[in-house]
């Protein structure tokens, strides 16, 4: 199985509404693109300063499912119209579970 | 329950032997730090070019326990040590469960 980990850190463009749509429309993603066993989409706990501010955990049989939802055009739209233009950065990671 | 998750990403002054022996020495933390529920270190599968390196997640029953793991002079030790001479980038995230 592959866990595919984003964390995600918003611009200042993205005030709290901006970054809880953008939150919710990734949590969309599972009903919208087939493949993930498991998909969560969570905010930081604001326990440490100098996080990032939410995070996405993703799971699936293998690499190839994996890869499918990675190239799936509608993920690339969802993230083109709600990730993208608010993103300060971006770190990803994909590990064998 | 928190998890929490950090994404390494290694400096060229650490090859191969060296990134092996971070990770090792990340794997021992829960033998010599409390309070973790689950712990896992896994090098990144090498799917997606710009990835981090390595990621780290952990499970701790509250805040709380959480923050005794952040802090304990023994994790920090082993910080200073394995982590921070070899990082180029770290990103770290803690959220509901």
């Amino acid at each position: 199985m592959i866990r595919h980990v984003v964390h995600f850190t918003w611009s200042d463009a993205a005030d709290d509404a901006r970054r809880a749509e953008t939150v919710a429309a990734l949590r969309r993603l599972p009903e919208q693109v087939p493949g993930s066993l498991g998909f969560t989409v969570a905010p930081d706990a604001g326990l440490v300063e100098g996080n990032a501010h939410a995070v996405l955990v993703a799971d699936f049989p293998d690499a190839e499912a994996f890869r499918r939802y990675a190239t799936d055009p509608v993920h690339l739209a969802v993230i083109a119209e709600h990730v993208r233009p608010y993103l300060a950065a971006r770190s990803a990671v994909q590990y064998e579970l």
